[in-house]
């Protein structure tokens, strides 16, 4: 049984010394304190609750004024759509290998991957409908991180079932076509289900995919933006959280993907319902979504990369902990350490992915190091401090995949990935 | 004559191909477009407007609540008393190497050190009234950063000349000490005035001051916190940035340091006065100060690394637009262009510390490159996108001090800076 030695590592109850993991199958199958001879810091590996790889093609080109002068998170949106009608399967499975590579350097040793593009340009299913979530999966195998698979089912372009935009072709299912693509997806990783929205399913199709998920991941985007929150408030009497609360069986096994506009109640019957506030520090500040009140959330919360723009679990943390400083003028805001910051940000995500976890037995040995003596200021300086990612060595389900911040495929892959936006962004 | 030729430089007034910058006695002395033959993008440095270079040591020591479980700006200020009482003349140095050299690393060529921390630990000055003025000279010589000294005056612990605090005693001058300190700082380096803020100064002490600054650059830290804000108010009935362009000849050789909390009436008074804003995105963020309303302010701004919690230009940058894109809810707030958000920055900055700004004939020949082809892109990605600082190759008034990202002392400095962290904090 390959085993572990630790000087520290950060335990679901906090910093132990001297700590031995043994692993089985790659979960961890033993734990044992006062074991000498280990050197580094161990953390829980971090998992990305809410990523779209492809998007990771559009990482800087976006950041300029579109020619009307005025610029928002819908003509961001404009641009997305382009790339994505513009990107073939092994273009996605470039772009996602990239992606993942980078979510491995930067701390994150799974992803849920929120994916919608599902069919050829043209609007037509591949012949394997799967095909693309293939892709995904190939790349996350290449890259060695652990895949959660989210297809997400999108069918109409606003609240009361508006027909679908051309533009939106490539994303589009009924609730027989997306049975089949589930199907293909869980044949490759892990699967939940992914409503889009509440503007991309009626009522009807939420309740018939929330019956297909079960007990599985259900994650769905809510109230990201305030021009969502109006169109619901306009279609159903109440805001998105609200009505979803209210509607559906919100539980343990769901993500609220952003959730960033929410009253002080609907973030209590959030936290109430068990479900986790699924955040993307990075990506809503890039996109001006607004500040999530993450520092008055009393439920569970996990981060996520989303548009990818920049990878790196440890800077998602400052700027979520960074919005709550600036939006409520405290310090250490969402947590008294920054051990207790990442812990509960690594079992919200564990929560969302369906995983066990944190470095408890049972879990993933998906495990990071970050050098030092002191670990609580290494993982501070980590968070707060640091110039590039400051994870060293990174092992998912026991396998090493990153050694000392360098992943093997990382130059290959960046390569074919440069290659690849020079042609179509 | 040395010369340097870019495919790309970033001009005041925007891109240009093929550039030939020619130097003379470390300043830019003739610009030529199209000249082939050159390589890579070329930036002008970025000033850094605002640095407290001892407070280096602290970065990643202050990310946790105190013992009372809550925290703020002031628990994490009795830290940085704690750090300077303790810090010698050596320990200055060593500080402030470490800091410069990560400066010019991050894409900053010069430096306004707001110094206030000038006698010896039983608050006695040194035998040289300017020994550690002359301790952070030494460093910006080693590192090769250009530095402007701005001795700070500290005399009072509040509003209406209250005695200053025991843990103050470093700090503290009268207008006479402070007269003889300003002359051996002349001696060393560029030296502007610093009044440390309308607490710490009365209105006479201010005036006299502003006397002996005549021309020279005039920062003063103002209007951070709220409850500075208050206690101007309970003092004077005014609020800090309306007393000073009431009561003091604010101009364009005044930098007004945070500047935080101010009304539109404010903000408008001093764009009309031509002060540069002095805006520390990632410390303001840091320290919980509250978001400076910049997307809507008409005049010169630019940025500070502040605390040095964490120094890179591109990431100052970054902070300070998404800060913005989070408070209005929108994209690209600050400019059209990541090229134009530069630039005002680099304006603004060299404004700040009396220099002559940007890539422009008779400024000084520092500037920075980025690899790419797109200039446009390459910037934006260096702004939003990179996991590290961007910048490559970095020369100081025509000297190269950065080849390929690394500063030839960096490993030296750092074995020395963690030693001196480690006896220290």
């Amino acid at each position: 049984m390959p085993n572990f030695i630790f000087r520290h590592a950060l335990l679901p109850d906090g910093w132990h010394e001297n700590v031995r993991l043994s692993v089985e199958g790659g979960v961890i199958a033993r734990i044992e304190a006062g074991v000498p001879g280990g050197a580094g810091i161990a953390l829980p590996g971090m998992p990305n609750l809410h990523s779209h790889a492809f998007q990771r093609a559009m990482a800087g080109h976006a950041e300029r004024r579109g020619p009307s002068g005025r610029d928002s998170f819908w003509t961001w949106r404009e641009l997305m759509y382009r790339l994505a009608l513009n990107l073939s399967p092994e273009d996605m499975e470039i772009a996602a290998t990239q992606a993942f590579i980078e979510m491995l350097e930067g701390g994150f040793t799974a992803v849920a991957e929120f994916h919608y593009l599902h069919h050829a340009p043209d609007g037509a299913p591949y012949a394997d409908i799967g095909e693309m979530a293939a892709r995904l999966a190939a790349a996350a195998a290449a890259a060695g991180i652990e895949l959660l698979l989210l297809p997400v089912f999108y069918a109409h372009a606003g609240f009361g079932g508006a027909a679908p935009l051309p533009e939106q072709r490539r994303f589009i299912n009924t609730l027989e076509s997306y049975a089949r693509l589930h199907e293909r997806c869980a044949a490759q990783a892990p699967t939940g289900v992914a409503p889009h929205s509440l503007r991309a399913a009626t009522p009807p199709e939420l309740e018939a995919l929330t019956a297909l998920a079960g007990a599985r991941p259900l994650h769905i985007h809510i109230a990201e933006q305030t021009a969502e929150v109006e169109a619901c408030l306009a279609w159903t009497g109440q805001r998105p959280v609200a009505w979803l609360l209210d509607h559906a069986p919100v539980g343990r096994n769901w993500c609220l993907v952003h959730a960033t506009h929410v009253t002080p109640e609907e973030a209590a019957g959030m936290a109430a319902s068990g479900a986790v506030a699924g955040l993307c520090p990075i990506t809503e500040a890039n996109l001006g979504d607004g500040i999530f009140p993450a520092a008055q959330f009393s439920g569970a919360w996990g981060i996520g990369s989303d548009s990818n723009v920049l990878i790196d679990a440890g800077r998602e943390l400052q700027m979520l902990e960074y919005s709550q400083r600036l939006a409520r003028r405290g310090r250490n805001m969402m947590a008294a350490t920054a051990a207790g910051l990442y812990n509960a940000a690594a079992a919200g995500g564990a929560q969302a992915l369906g995983l066990a976890g944190g470095l408890a037995v049972g879990a993933s040995a998906s495990f990071v190091t970050l050098a030092g003596d002191d670990p609580e200021t290494a993982l501070a300086q980590a968070v707060f401090c640091a110039r590039a990612p400051a994870v060293r060595d990174v092992w998912v389900r026991g396998r090493q995949v990153v050694a000392d911040g360098w992943h093997p495929l990382a130059s290959a892959a960046r390569a074919r990935f440069d290659d690849m936006v020079n042609r179509l962004v």
